[in-house]
């Protein structure tokens, strides 16, 4: 088969984009009818509603023990609805074992041709997708529909892309030809780049695509079959993944387990038990860093994104207003629930110099609350970027945060009306003001909407915790704000010391909760808040192994 | 500063052959007054000899709380001599992170130049290198000469290639521009390789500088500080090298602590306690299985070559003597002290197929005897070919060997003289008959001049018990005889799912036991063997973190 002319095309954007860095998407991000049809939002809510009521058959993985499904509405306080198959491990690492050994021998260029074919069939489903991804998650309708179809679709391809370079980076074959004087020692020299076998991708409940599509895609670009164990509150979204990557793989003549999904429900987890299989050589991991952290032991190669601690550092600005709109959009964007919200806030207790004076602590903090709560009760806004809460415990941990952390509230957590479905589970943000004396307050990820301000002797502090939670605790994103350029190489330099990216002087539509495919790196893999990075070469190199023949010529 | 034209073409070169993987050699192995001068050989000497009666205050590393050094010849069977200045853990640590702020922000290009100079005066060196060499590790003097000096040299260099390869392969700066409908978000993004930290180099006692050079320089080109902890056996070959790097350092006005020797004596042994240590990031390892697999374990970037278990599958042959000598004479080389030397032998009980009908296995295992006591015997080559056991374990391992393991002894093991030093520790190999019912037997590494000859039932049998034990044990080479495409084939998928090279049917000068820089990747990365390879991407990627840092143009 081969890749087609347009297949091609794609796949060379894509790794001339990894190189360049610049901006590249290969799948829209507007969920615009002019792009996607008039029909496409009405058709792929219709698809979900039809997907509630049934099993999941679609996957057409035979042969099911039982159908399970657990999965809960943060919005409409009930059952999502579809069963899924499920396997014993033993089953499911045989089926796995079995496509491994066809799956490796598929040539580099139709695997990269079946994979770019299964992100077409899945960009078909990305309305779908979003409202699966909506109504498992809690996300709001435009962060599901971009972040779990085209921005995760991104990613994959980048990983596709990623593997696609590394593979044909060395040559397969080459005569070595050493002079000896009287003579030449020749040798034919082969190199195999030959898969691990069998990688399990283990899924989180906020980001159930866009985290794991990358890992399913890097494993089977380098030739390793694939389990996918999404978390159990939001299996959908990738089972429409894994339905498609087993069209594509069947409707090219290979074997469709080379990508099986494997679902539990939480009262009966398989994840350690997938996990510590001998057979599984690769894991792939996003969620808590207790369970990242026992996966990282295991003997294996295992790629985790695990929590951090964010800090934004607030030093100098041009306009205090835009900054603070910004920055409060980064903590009420999904209720904090994304693994780049920012927690931490520096703020030096002689204040934020602004063109206009120094703007103080108080201040700041009075206009922290203000933004905050204009955007809460914006109704156009609030709701939709504020989300539900995707599990009760982080609503509970956002309303215990003043008791137990102490320090003064300036905001008070509270619930809101969502406008759609009057069941959705909401908590705003609180807004809590700490010292630095506080380290052993801050200095965990308290997960869900709760910001909390940090008053600190100077900027220098400020960056020098901001440093020591990142290189102790982890961090995925950082945001400061500076007009002095020697502090700004200075925050640069320290914050990439803790392998900590930074965003700078951030206002209007960039936030620094994004990370953008083919350009940002997402965690660096350089401090405990995981262990990989999308896309980094090792991303991928760890996942097969250069293997040398050689003979006299 | 910046790379010299001579530099530049090196360093190209260098890069050019880590992709093409064709015949590159930088330094020349041969120790030709021709090529190295007439009195090169003489002069060599009679440093070593100087070096001998004195401090290595060469290194200029000033301070020293005392003078240390037990080396051992096992050729003169006395001290070495040489002390070497030691320091407490905190005082080299401190040095380190010191002389890590300034390299760190040192430019890619001067790196390199420095690198590249500092193996341009170690060459000046090779001679010396190798009686120091020769006398630690009891190498003959042409492997000593060659491992040691240009061989060594060349695989820095490799490894300073393709640490300038990784970092120079992505932008460090662009514009992101992203087409927002009305108006375009434009981003101006920088990424930082941001080294880890300090680096330890733990040596091993036979190829202290061959295992080891790699990852200092690899260290080094990356932007880390490094302290070099040899074997306490094998000290000078790499004093001499890092001497030579911190000249080279200090003549181009950079700190020579960015690389430091770290010594200490078998009766206090400092490696864990530098390995702990919460500031060294990287550590590389040379040498048994059970500390590499406890280094292994902490909780930083370690780089392993531990043990494994190397095979020889015969199958059939176009010329048994040919191959026959080809085989026993890497059994020899340097009393099988080397990593890649193979240790089992599998041969079929219906003998071995070759053009004029098959040999029984009885017939296979007397030619191997003969031969190997041929070369043995030979007075111009078995002694220098078998050189000097460098640790008496080594020899009693052998001289047990057939009483531990039973089985029918077709060659004794024994002593021989040498004609230059008689005191030299020798022992010649053992030869001994197992069944492949006697898994457990050999299915260790038994490190040294042991061959073992396994009757297995048939190939299939032989190849499945190699795979088995380079899964489950490690294997860094393999070597396979047979004249069927198809079972050559076989094998090369077999084990290269275990992720071993394999050499076929090598006769003549190539031996399996070698590998070349720029074209053989020395240890896979993939078995139990070790988890690093000289030098894959992997091998200096894990050495640094991109960190990206953006703002709004």
């Amino acid at each position: 088969m081969g890749l087609t002319t347009a297949q091609k095309d794609i796949l060379d954007k894509a790794v001339e984009a990894l190189h360049t860095r610049g901006f590249h998407s290969q799948y829209p991000e507007h969920p615009a009818p002019a792009i996607y049809g008039e029909t496409a939002d009405a058709d792929g809510k219709e698809a979900f509603k039809a997907l509630r009521k049934k099993n999941f058959e679609e996957l057409k993985q035979e042969g099911a023990t039982s159908w399970i499904g657990e999965e809960h509405s943060p919005y409409f306080d009930a059952p999502v609805g579809p069963k899924y198959p499920a396997f014993s491990t033993e089953e499911l690492i045989n089926r796995a074992e079995k496509a491994f050994h066809s799956w490796r021998k598929v040539s580099l260029d139709d695997r990269a041709a079946v994979l770019i074919d299964a992100l077409d069939r899945f960009s078909k489903r990305f309305f779908e997708n979003a409202y699966a991804t909506m109504h498992t998650t809690g996300q709001g309708y435009m962060m599901a529909f971009q972040a779990s179809g085209p921005h995760a679709a991104d990613r994959a391809l980048e990983a596709v892309a990623a593997g696609y370079d590394e593979l044909s980076r060395f040559p397969s074959k080459t005569t070595w030809d050493k002079p000896m004087g009287k003579y030449n020692l020749v040798v034919n020299k082969e190199w195999r780049a030959v898969p691990k076998g069998i990688g399990l991708v283990i899924g989180c409940s906020t980001f159930p695509t866009w985290n794991s599509v990358p890992g399913v895609f890097a494993d089977l670009i380098t030739g390793n079959s694939v389990l996918v164990k999404p978390h159990p509150g939001a299996i959908l979204p990738m089972a429409i993944v894994v339905a498609e990557i087993r069209n594509a793989l069947r409707d090219a003549g290979f074997d469709a387990d080379a990508c099986q999904l494997a679902v539990d429900v939480p009262s009966a987890p398989i994840t350690k038990e997938l996990a510590e299989h001998p057979k599984v050589k690769l894991v792939d991991f996003t969620g808590n860093s207790e369970f990242g952290s026992y996966l990282e032991k295991l003997p294996k190669a295992v790629f985790t994104e695990k929590t951090g601690v964010n800090s934004i550092i607030l030093d100098s600005v041009v306009d205090i207003d835009k900054v603070i709109q910004n920055i409060t959009f980064s903590v009420c964007l999904y209720s904090g629930q994304m693994c780049t919200a920012p927690q931490n806030f520096f703020i030096p207790e002689g204040g934020v110099k602004t063109p206009d004076g120094v703007l103080s602590f108080d201040e700041v903090a009075q206009k922290f609350a203000d933004f905050t709560n204009g955007l809460i009760d914006n109704p156009k806004a609030g709701p939709f970027v504020l989300g539900a809460i995707q599990n009760p415990n982080t609503g509970e941990r956002a309303k215990n945060a003043a008791k137990e952390l102490g320090g003064k509230v300036w905001l008070e957590t509270r619930t809101i009306e969502n406008p759609i479905f009057a069941t959705t589970r909401t908590q705003t943000p609180v807004v809590i003001e700490l010292s630095s004396a506080d380290k052993d307050k801050f200095a965990t990820e308290l997960f869900g909407p709760i910001a909390l301000l940090i008053k600190t002797k100077n900027t220098e502090e400020s960056v020098a915790l901001a440093r020591e939670l990142a290189e102790e605790h982890g961090a995925i994103s950082c945001g400061a704000y500076t007009t002095d350029e020697a502090m700004k190489e200075h925050i640069a330099d320290q914050m990439s010391l803790a392998a900590t990216p930074v965003s700078f002087n951030l206002t209007g539509g960039l936030f620094v909760n994004q990370n953008a495919a083919f350009s940002d790196y997402h965690v660096t893999g350089g401090n405990p808040a995981g262990n990989a990075s999308f896309t980094n070469p090792g991303y991928v190199n760890g996942r097969f192994t250069w293997v040398g023949m050689r003979e006299l010529a």
